[in-house]
């Protein structure tokens, strides 16, 4: 394995934490009503997927730091905007707390995250940030059809 | 700076050769005709938006390479699926080719990219897949819309 390196563990948090802050401002731009009742060609709504990505960052997160291999419940009891911007608000230290548990050195080991996704703890990370990319991206197109303006893809601060 | 390794530069290319090969499954899933003239809320279609990631991934890399500063151009004269496929295709070699020619002590230089973004080479980096990512999972709602399943998130082969 070759040693270069591209992404200090700092910079990977720091990049992470800049989409979490794009996200919020996804789910915030939704009205209310929209949130829990749009979708489009048969999809989750976007409240659906915030619950999704909130069930996978900070549980999928402690489940690495302790090495449990509980599985996911993406059907939180969230049914406001409001309570689903407080999780998300209340998992940031969280997640900030758990990821700079990860000892340097256990980044290239495997954990079967959820007990079912058996990979590099490192790659399980890259698919935290890309789902929520990827979801997150599909709120975009949602807020589109809505008329409603996006954020810009770059406002992560 | 710390020196923690989340993830090597052979890692990182192989995320992203990953993504690319998910991305070519989303152009191939679009109808010809709907890959050109479909979109949702005013958006571009997703021809449009594969030119864009064409114009970005190769020609940056060749930027930061070069460190030339030349400005991208997302206009390309790709008017079928076949263009924009092959184009896919033979950009897939130059991205690895030129990604290894990027110097293991340079990923913490800043480039500025296309003239505009002047930020660390990793971030630049992480800028195109993750830009990638999002405009990709707009293509699964523009599939889904169509009444088109999408490929799998997780499939990277």
């Amino acid at each position: 394995m070759s040693t270069a390196l591209v992404l200090t563990k700092q910079e990977f948090l720091e990049h992470w934490l800049g989409h979490r802050k794009l996200t919020r401002r996804v789910i915030e731009a939704f009205p209310e009503k929209e949130l829990f009742n749009y979708a489009i060609g048969g999809m989750r709504t976007f409240a659906e997927l915030t619950k999704e990505l909130l069930s996978i960052a900070e549980p999928g997160l402690r489940g690495i730091v302790a090495r449990d291999e509980e599985g996911y419940q993406h059907n939180l009891p969230l049914d406001t905007k409001e309570a689903l911007l407080k999780r998300w608000d209340e998992d940031t230290p969280k997640i900030i707390d758990l990821f700079n548990r990860i000892p340097e050195e256990d980044f290239h080991k495997e954990h079967n995250l959820f007990g079912e996704y058996k990979f590099p703890i490192y790659s399980n990370l890259l698919y935290f940030v890309d789902n929520e990319i990827h979801h997150r991206g599909q709120g975009f197109v949602y807020l589109r059809s809505l008329g409603i303006e996006p954020p810009h893809f770059w406002e992560r601060f």
